[in-house]
């Protein structure tokens, strides 16, 4: 099984190697799309696939993410983003690029519940998740088994609100060990602390299970049931200090009825937490989320 | 077209004329369905729907609705109610008889937007909603052409915080003098006191333009674009003394996302309001819900 | 009534005067953005939209929507169009520029049924239809009242297999005289010659009330039950010689159950031709619609 | 692994030991639900769930599903079917006892792609199919590997046009030795022959890749990108000699668009089979689809 999603992330690194993103945020003015296409024709690079947003109606901010084959893009890397530079200044851009043979690395943190955790290895292995899931690490050891089959490191470090700091102290030397870009928090039932999440801007994904912001906090489904809704949902959301507060990036619900109790709307509620979250990580992975004041843009 | 919908009402009474319902809600144990539908048997009633419920996990209560065919109905009406009561104190039932040829009177009330009202005219026209909209009472002048075009009363009743007793004695006056059975707030922007509201136990449907409980209270779009939701809803409930707190009925949402501004979630919003205020009229006039401790059971 | 509508029109023209759209589509090669965007930049536009797809695996066509903003572009329509030449040869496009001072002028034809044409009704009422409904053609008198209510003229032409040519004739001069662009079948139950068809490539939309392909033709709703299926659906599209083979603009479904029968089945029907109907023409009318192989490229 | 999933069926039979369900259909007449509810309870049957259905517009067949507790029911087993003769012959019925200490056993067959198979194997394993998974038979040997790791016995039996009738044999046979109550086509891309399907009426489920009846037949998503759909479906439907023509149990869609191609459409379709099977094996599980007249009545 290794050797397959191997295989398969030297797939990925090979179909996209001349593949290259560039995701910009700036004040809306005219000239913009020219310029990008320009230097981007000027630079060899074709575009494959656009999308544009501006505010129209508050103060004029302009988003565009631009997705170009290159052919070289490695060897051309530093030149293009050196090149840019002139046109980030003139439009005042906050800007990024990121290139198809980077594949990012994943760490995914989960607790008793596994089917968040499944779901990504099974998207994973099907090649939808463009990523290295490097790592995983629970507080509990009921995954090692199904993480470990698939030659992916499991680590098991118990954690609790007493030993919050160390636990983090293990956690972030092994992010750093591993070189991870992002983090899934799939179904971790732990808070983070505010040092923790403050490293990680942008860069830690959560799956809330209730359609924010109805049922912040603990037990949704209980209060759900309690307030007998008919539609259950579930949230993907990045993850700052405030909590269940953070920009979020998708959300989904299905229709429950008077039949359905506590279990059952657990049971249902799994099955929109596993499509969501998801969703969410392949957005972020293919760079076609922007965060822009605690609300995101998401060219999907 | 008043002609029309007149015939509408009558049609209805004609079809309808030999059916029952009875909705009952007592303690669970053995040998309620049995009780029931011998009951009906032996009156000559013909079950032709029948739906049950009954909370296993939380001290047993049952629910059960059916509906029957019985020649001769009106006659018979006394001597059914009379003759149910030994069944009905045996098991400690609350229950209620209601009959095909009495139509439910419906009064509607509305302020400036008028698309739910629309829609509710629509259905009926189009022989979808089982009554007779007897009369519309608003606190603008806006929706009074259509109305009165449909043979409807309408009745202009200018409203605010100030003078809330007293709009609430003329609507008082107004809802005795048509018999009104079901008050509908199709986007009736006003709040009604704790007395109108204790007078009418279940018999008044507020759509909410949000999903409950996320947004309760006033602004909900506004709000929902602030904290950047990607699915927006709607919320048919009845009304109670806590402000959108009542049992909910229906709910149903639609997906947007950062293109949309809060204008176009409104109108998006109204299409999901439409729809979700008219599926709940149209189970409370069949008599598809009962209120069991601020939830409902649909039998739909 | 009229009064408001024709101010609605003005203020379309007013408020997009300056709005206008571009729709391309030829051969895939380099340069394609970059020269569009350098060509509307030096002319004084501003894009504030802009979308494109390239059919990457079938032989590479590209195909772009821009809308863009741009001071007097009444007086420069002249001047845009000539100086555009150059690019459309150089890249061997097939192009289109559109002018929101210009608003498309659309007829519609109407059997017995009227829901669908109610909708575009409200739907233009509301100011979500950018267009003037210049006529309504039926070969039944029942729609009459609520169109001339509105102010539009509505024409009576009885139709039938063996006057088909002689209707079409009335139909075509009508057309003419109105200047119409867009003719909308809101459920018209009769057939249009070929000749007809081809007079109007891509601007006659049509509702067909089934899930094409399922149920081409005749009585879907009757085959649907019969079938025993699941869900319900409607498709509108663009009319070809091919019955119900036209390329597909909007579908969308609902779900049904074996309690529904057909007259069950005709009423939710009913509410999604609605919508899948105003969808199609909203989309059309925004210059959202481009045809290619018998299939449509929407960007929405 | 393999012991977890034994544990699971014990505990299903030990939850439901007591649990018994009755489906009857016979032509409707007054007293049906009378004298079945008196049956149940005077051999001290507690109804916890029912749902009836009649035909009233066709000639009037009465469908009902009833689901009942009864201490000591397999010591009664006898004694009740006896016992159910007279009503059953005074209205005619077709019925069936189901007991819920009996745990139906399940074959799957499966082809190359494991989507399906998995997600019965995953729900299955969260306890929410309430069945034995006997044996996987397939034609080839990729799925191996998961089953056996489950406990669940794999026959690798190659399929061909050519081979077909000894084949069959090979599969009776072990469908024989194994005691089999269902069969689920899993994708499992061979046709059976007139024989099979006759021996198993209303125990063969299929899943079909399109939304019946719109592509029936062979490479139905290749048809659906060629046609330009909007949307793409999956059925499950119980198996007959008709290609893909049997009585529908489950429908389900999703929503795409011109960017995707045969690739897109075939992944998004995947998700979709997925559901709509499991649906369908679990609802035909708990007894609650009734086939009449090539159609389902299902009461979920």
């Amino acid at each position: 099984m290794k050797t397959f999603i191997k295989d398969n992330i030297q797939a990925f690194q090979e179909q996209y190697q001349d593949r290259g993103r560039l995701l910009i945020s700036c004040p809306d003015q005219p000239g913009i799309v020219a310029a990008v296409s320009q230097f981007l024709f000027e630079h060899g690079a074709n575009i494959v696939e656009s999308s544009q947003y501006s505010t129209n109606h508050e103060g004029g901010r302009f988003f565009i993410r631009v997705e170009f084959e290159c052919e070289q893009l490695k060897k051309k890397e530093g030149q293009l983003e050196a090149d840019f530079q002139e046109i980030a200044q003139k439009f005042d851009m906050r800007w990024n690029f990121t290139y198809g043979y980077h594949i990012k690395r994943t760490a995914v943190f989960v607790s008793k519940e596994p089917h968040c955790l499944l779901e990504l290895l099974w998207e994973w292995q099907s090649g939808d998740l463009m990523t290295d899931i490097a790592l995983v690490i629970s507080n509990h050891e009921d995954s090692r088994e199904v993480v470990e089959s698939l030659g992916i490191p499991f680590y098991y470090i118990p954690a609790s609100k007493e030993n919050r700091r160390e636990v983090e102290q293990q956690q972030l030397q092994l992010l750093k060990e591993y070189k991870i870009d992002l983090i899934v928090l799939a179904r971790y039932m732990q808070i983070l602390t505010p040092d923790f999440v403050a490293a990680h801007p942008s860069r830690i994904i959560n799956i809330h299970h209730s359609f924010l912001p109805a049922f912040v906090g603990a037990k949704p489904y209980e209060r759900a049931y309690e307030r007998g809704v008919k539609l259950i949902g579930a949230t993907s959301h990045y993850v700052t200090d405030d909590l269940d507060q953070g920009p979020i990036i998708e959300q989904d619900i299905e229709r429950v009825n008077h039949r359905d109790n506590v279990e059952s709307l657990k049971k249902i509620g799994r099955s929109i937490e596993r499509r969501v979250l998801a969703r969410a990580v392949k957005w972020h992975l293919e760079d076609r989320i922007i965060v822009h004041q605690n609300k995101t843009i998401v060219f999907n």
